[in-house]
Order: C-alpha cells, then sequence, then structure tokens
C-alpha cells in the first residue's frame, strides 16, 4: 500500500470495457498541472472549482486522442481533499488506454485499488469505518445492504465509536495523572465512576456484537434450503416464493438432482434458496451424489424449509425423516432455524396440522400449512422467513455492524474492559489498569483509524475496485 | 426511432457492471427541473451551466439513495445542445437501478440507443456522418480505426461532401431557372461548364470509393490465413509475429487442428492471423474437417501467407501445391493477396529462392526467405504485409470512406451523375437532366443526413450504445 501523498495517481474510475462514455480520475499536485499540459481548451490551471471544460486532448506529438470533458475539483474541494480532475471521454478501450498511458508516461503513477479513498482517509476526508462503507456501497445489492453501507459511510456508527473512546480517553487521562505523582497514592480517578463507565461502555460494545449477526444477513444475505423428501413439492414450492418458474417441476419423483440457488428478496433482505434433491434412500448411484450434497447444504445453511406431503406422509414418518436427515446434517444439534411447510393441503383439506406437532421439533410456531401449487399461504412464508432472520425489525435502524474487521476490534475491545473490571475488583495498581484501558482504546480506534497500520490500510483497501 | 424531441431522456451512459463511479445522463427541457426535485444540495435550476455539484438524491418518501455528484449542462452548450444533467454516483448496480428507476417513475423516459447522439444530430450539433463516427470511435480497437473515426467524427469528410453538393446545387438552379421559362429556350446554364462540373465531382466521388477498400480494412482489419503443408512451420512463424508463444508448437506433423485467430498490429493496422491445419492428404476424418476448413479460411481472408519448408519441398512440389489448394479455394481467380514464406532457410542455406520463382504466381515480388524459428526476416515480412495492404500510405491522410452506408450513396451519386453525362451527350431536355441532378444530391445529402428518413436514422442509432 502506498501512503505517500507526493505524486499524482490516475485510473479508470468506470467499469472497464466499451461504453458511451469512460471517467479517468486523477488526484494529487500535479493533477491539474499535468491535464492542462495536454488538453487545449481553456487554461485548466484557472479555472475554478467544480466546473467543467470542453477540449481536445492531444498527446506530445501533438496528435489528437479525444475529444473530452474535464472537470476540475480544487484541494481540499475534492473527494480525495487534493487536486482532483476527471477526465470524461468517449468509451472506447483505445481511447481510455491511450489518455492513461499518456499521463504514465509523464509523471503520474497508476493509482493502486483504492487509493483515492485511501487519500481521502489519509487526508481527513473520512475515517476507515467510512472508507470501507463506500467499498460495501459498490457492492450493495439489496436495499438493506445498501442502507446498511450509506449509513456508516455517513458516520453514524463511527461517530458512536467515538464517543465512547472519547469517555474512556478522559477518564485514562486521570490515571495518567495518578501515575504522574508516582508514590504519593493518590488517586484523581473515582474508581467507582471508572467500573460504572466500563460497564455502560461494554454495554454498548455487546449490543454493537450482537447486532453482527444481523449485519451479516443484511450484508451477505441468508442461506436457506428447501428439502424435503421427493415429490414434495420443493421445486413448486420454490416457483410459488420466485413468483416465475424456475425449476423444472415433473410429476417424476427424483427431478432435481443439481442443486438451484435463487434470490429471494423479502423486505430488502435477500435470502440465497437453494432447492435440493429430494431426501429419500437413493435409487442410483447419481441420485446418491444428489442426497449427500442436500444433506451437505443443510448443514451449511442458516435456514431450513423442511417441505412435506400432507397427502403421503404420516406424522410419524415426518418425526423419524426429520431426526434423521436434520441430525445426521446436525443442523437440529447447531441450532439452525428450520421451517416446517405441510405442503399441497389442496389434496388433503381435512389434515390437522395440530397431528404433526410434536414437542420441541415442531410447533405452531415452525409449522404452515400451504399449497404451493395453488400459492395458497406463499406470502404468509415470506413473512415468517423475515421474522425468523430478523426476530426485531426496530433493530434494522439502529446501528449494525456488518464487517467481521470491526466485530474482531469490539471483542477484543470488550476484553480489555472485562481486565479492567477484574483489575478494579482484585485493586490492582492504576499503571495495570492504565495499560488495559489503554488496549481497549487502542482497539476501538482500530476500527475509526485513528490507530492504523500500513498492513491494515493495505487489507483493507485492496478489496476495493481500480479507480475508487 | 423516436425523434420526439418534447420529453427528457435517461440513460447509464458508462458501461453496465460494478465500478468505481456510475454516470447517469439525463437530457430533454426537464433534465434540470427533475433532477433538482430529488437533489439535495445547490439548487440547480439556479447554477451556472458546466458547473458541478455535490448533493444528497434522495426518493419521493425521502430516503436517501446515494450521495453524488451533478454536472449540469445548459442548452445549446451541451452534448445534445438540450439541458443535459450527468449524476455521477458510486458504482453500484443497486445505486444505478435506483436512481433511474426514480426519474423513471417521474416522467423521465429510457433512451434509445444511441438517442443522444439522435438529439445531437436533430438539433445540428452535428451532421449524419459526425453522429456515425462517435459510434465508430468507441468501438474503435487500434490506431489507424481510431484516427479514421476522429477524422470523420470532426467533420472533415462531411466538408468535402458538403462542398460537392454546394457545387451541384448552385448549377441546378440555374437548370431550374430555364425550366421556368418554359417554351422560351433559354439556356442560363453553360452545358459544357456543367459537363466539366460533373466530371470533376465524379472524379472526387471515385476516389472516395477508391479508399473505400482501404476504409474497411482499417475499421474491420486483414484477415490473413497462414496455409501451407503440415509441419512447414506455420505455427511457429505466427508466434514469430506475435512474439509470443501461443500456438502449440509441435514436432508431431497435424498438431494443429483448431484454427487460431490473433490480432497483430502492424502500424496501427489490425491483421487477422488465422493459423490453420496443415494442408495435406488427410489421415483421419477429424483431421479431414481441419483441412476443408482451411480451404474455407483461405477463401474468406484478404491475404494468404504461404510457408513452405524450403528442406522438404522442390519448386515442383510447391507449384503443384499451391495451384492445387489454392485454386481449390478461388483464392487466385479472386485475385486475393498471397505472401510466399520460404521458411527454415536456417536448415537449408545454400537455397536460391529464385529456384521457387514461377511466372505470374512467384516471383521476388512475392517471396521472402525466413526462419520463424530464428526469427530471421521476420520484421521483413510485417513490413512486406503492411505494404501489401496499404499500397500507398500517403492515403492514410486522405479522406477514406469506411462506411458501407456512405460507399452506396457514393455510388448512386456517381451513377446519377453518368446520368446527367448521358443526358448532356444525348441533348436531351433541361428537366431531365435537372432530375438526374437532384438524384445525385438526394444521394450525397443522404450521407450528412440533409436528406434522412425515420428508417434511415433507426437503422444508424440503433447500432449505438446505450447512453451515447
Amino acid at each position: 500500500m502506498n501512503v505517500n501523498l507526493g505524486d499524482t495517481i490516475i485510473a479508470l474510475s468506470t467499469p472497464p470495457g466499451q461504453g458511451a462514455i469512460g471517467v479517468i480520475r486523477l488526484s494529487g499536485p500535479e493533477a491539474i498541472s499535468i491535464v492542462d499540459k495536454y488538453f487545449h481548451g481553456k487554461n485548466l490551471t484557472k479555472v475554478d472549482g467544480n466546473t467543467v471544460h470542453y477540449g481536445k486532448l492531444r498527446d506530445e506529438d501533438d496528435k489528437l486522442i479525444d475529444e473530452c470533458m474535464a472537470t476540475v475539483f480544487r484541494a481540499p474541494r475534492s473527494y480525495t481533499k487534493e487536486d482532483v480532475i476527471e477526465i470524461s471521454c468517449h468509451g472506447s478501450t483505445y481511447i481510455i488506454e491511450q489518455i492513461i498511458h499518456l499521463f504514465l508516461r509523464n509523471g503520474v503513477r497508476h493509482a493502486d485499488r483504492g487509493e483515492f479513498t485511501l487519500r481521502a482517509f489519509l487526508n481527513g476526508q473520512m475515517d476507515l469505518s467510512q472508507a470501507e462503507a463506500v467499498a460495501d456501497l459498490i457492492a450493495s445489492d439489496s436495499e438493506a445492504s445498501h442502507d446498511l453501507a450509506l449509513r456508516q459511510m455517513r458516520g453514524g456508527f463511527s461517530e458512536q465509536i467515538k464517543e465512547l473512546r472519547q469517555e474512556l480517553i478522559d477518564f485514562a487521562s486521570l490515571i495518567e495523572l495518578e501515575l504522574d505523582f508516582g508514590e504519593e497514592d493518590v488517586e484523581f480517578a473515582d474508581r467507582q465512576r471508572l467500573e460504572d463507565l466500563v460497564r455502560k461502555i461494554q454495554k454498548v460494545i455487546r449490543s454493537l456484537l450482537d447486532s453482527f449477526h444481523l449485519g451479516n444477513v443484511i450484508k451477505h444475505g441468508v442461506s436457506t434450503v428447501i428439502a424435503g423428501r421427493p415429490n414434495a413439492g420443493k421445486s413448486t414450492l420454490l416457483n410459488a416464493l420466485l413468483n416465475e418458474e424456475r425449476a423444472i417441476v415433473s410429476e417424476i419423483a427424483g427431478t432435481t438432482r443439481d442443486t438451484i440457488e435463487e434470490q429471494l428478496n423479502i423486505k430488502g433482505i435477500q435470502f440465497r434458496l437453494i432447492d435440493t434433491a429430494g431426501i429419500r434412500k437413493a435409487q442410483d448411484s447419481i441420485e446418491k451424489i444428489g442426497v449427500e450434497r442436500t444433506i451437505e447444504q443443510i448443514a451449511k445453511s442458516t435456514v431450513v424449509i423442511y417441505v412435506f406431503d400432507v397427502w403421503k406422509i404420516s406424522p410419524e414418518e415426518l418425526w423419524q425423516d426429520v431426526e434423521e436427515f436434520l441430525e445426521g446434517s446436525k443442523v437440529l444439534t447447531r441450532g439452525s432455524k428450520h421451517l416446517f411447510i405441510a405442503n399441497k393441503m389442496d389434496l388433503n383439506p381435512y389434515t390437522e396440522p395440530s397431528d404433526f406437532y410434536k414437542e420441541g421439533l415442531i410447533s405452531k410456531d415452525n409449522l404452515i400449512t400451504a399449497s404451493a401449487l395453488n400459492r395458497m399461504n406463499i406470502e404468509y412464508i415470506k413473512e415468517k422467513l423475515y421474522e425468523m432472520v430478523i426476530s426485531d425489525p426496530s433493530m434494522m435502524d439502529q446501528t449494525i455492524v456488518s464487517n467481521s474487521r470491526h466485530y474482531d476490534a469490539l471483542h477484543k475491545s470488550y476484553e480489555s474492559l472485562d481486565a479492567v473490571l477484574n483489575g478494579l475488583a482484585s485493586g490492582i495498581t492504576g499503571d495495570f489498569i492504565a495499560m488495559d484501558i489503554r488496549q481497549a482504546l487502542h482497539h476501538l480506534g482500530e476500527i475509526t483509524g485513528e490507530i492504523s497500520t500500513d498492513d491494515l490500510l493495505d487489507s483493507i483497501f485492496s478489496r476495493f475496485c481500480i479507480g475508487k
């Protein structure tokens, strides 16, 4: 990771490939003067910031490369807080290459991944957690992940961390003061107030840590397996949920052999629905592979939708199947969420759902009667899936941690605060307490980047796309 | 094709997919006011043209979609000569979709392919041939095709056509004047001067028509087949030309079965090099298919490089092979260009190239001795290939026709002028001559779009990418 701010960098900021326009971005002290040298139009070094100018870009031999628009941003009013120029040219890969090469030949360096955002961070435009949110925002593909990234980018999370940190710093400085007085045995820092503060901060951190599960769900979606015996109606249910013909639905048992993954968006949360081969004593070796894959899929999933045919299966058979297969994949012991769908209710309207209840396994909380074919109760199933994952919808409006780096830092900070509490309980001296507080501060500071190392920056910004 | 200029259109102008930024363009009377309605920052309806502004884009429910930059262009100082806004947002496909949908819900229409450029044409920003050059420019992938498109876009070709047309119009109006005088038998238009003018214009058109071959070569590249007996060194030659290991080179005869296409750029001209299976009496059926394909490839190519092994083949055998296979693919009769490479000169340094000469087929003009393995004479082969295609390099600086629509129109115009000359020779009356002149004017006018129909515009702009 190049943290040298003295040079000028360049990259294509729009996706590669042919298009109507391409935007090439330069940032750094020479950005405006170097472009001006090859730009024939207004003198760009003299124009105001935030203005756009038409001109011809010519190379060193005065050969015309393209007619383009140059947008000038003057430091600090730019994304990187440096001088920035964006060249909007015709979206030909040949032209884009020519323009970038022109500037590379003339002292400009090609930007690393995320280097514009790195500079924005280094120049104080945003903190580290906000910079990370920029990459998340670009990658967002659902309403919830978009909202989450946007909130983080706008600094809500950072503010909260900074507040916690400030309170702790204030206290730490009192303790450090005690240390200056050495042997004099004075206590500027009230131990009871410190304990109260640490507990308060731990409570906030705990709730942030707890939000990580939700953050993960929002950012990566929910892997949801549809399982059940052959011909129970799994593919039909998948189609009904997606409201389109996707899987091959057939009357012949065992039609679905390959697992199929589909995206279902419920109120902004992406459910990755995986249809599976029916679970039964396999008839042939290909089918056997399908069944094994199903059990694997179940083991990896967050939610299992178990479909059964109320017309063909007895409660006893259901219980046996469920124990055999779900236990086989350790779903029940692992505590994944499972939803039972009593399907084909249209064929057997006299079914009593309660006949299928079994203590600790199936109850009215996780059994829904349905007819996938007639789309009966399909919307209710969607509602239920959402509830299973988002137990408290109000959490969606609170600060949610979605980044595992943040989770780790919060976790370490929590542990350091535990050490502070233990130290207070055992009455250890101020210098040890101060050390644990500094440790907690360090981990909190890593989140927003008040504490950062080259390695950390490297691992964060290498996830970015070129040109951002 | 929608030629209604009353509405406001929108499209993503950058290539689709995830990237650092995406640029969404709106053009039309409502462009600025509609964006301003959802843009929270400066009042865009009040800002100057050619300025860029930071703001938050919120939907109808005040929900934040993205933080973005809006560039305002005011009519007529914009690409389309209409009010234009470019929204530069985070390059997330979700965000781009949200922004476009926001405006589609609020009275903006999605732009057709090339519709921004169509508007630029309809509003007199550029003529039709210039508009076509925009699409060519975006598709350009070599120096020569880029230069050609750029020159056409800048109007050199249009100027020439317009001049020819103007001279003809001046004359035509004199003849039309004669018609007004009806039976009075006056001649305002000097018949000799008209004939001279027509011949002069025809000469210019002829040279434009002649440039079309070159234009095609520049725009589409030169299909170049490398043929010869198995083990003659075709793949090694291909690698030597490309200066990289591309084809599988092996000692075993008949290694190359599939045709391989590679791009070789010689002074800005793209040669599409096609390596082929060796030509010989095929040993098995798969190989036979390979040989048949080779003959097909030869028949379709512009240049054939015929490689033979000076160590293994006698002049008589060469002549026999060449007549058999090249005649079989009708290359010789069709007049395609062929270059003979006497390969493996390192193995047989006593070879006299002249031994292989044969009247009307092989001479020092199309035979080059080489050793592909040792890269001997490789640069000379490249030079020769360029010369075979670009017989007169100075033509590169003249006006070159590369568009088959223009070629057709020029051709028809030339024919109408022939009719004018015939009419003059046979002394027919002015009204018939005037009709032929009008016909010639019509075809010339089609090139620059002074004459255009919806169908014509449709076929031109549907070749564009979305957002241009």
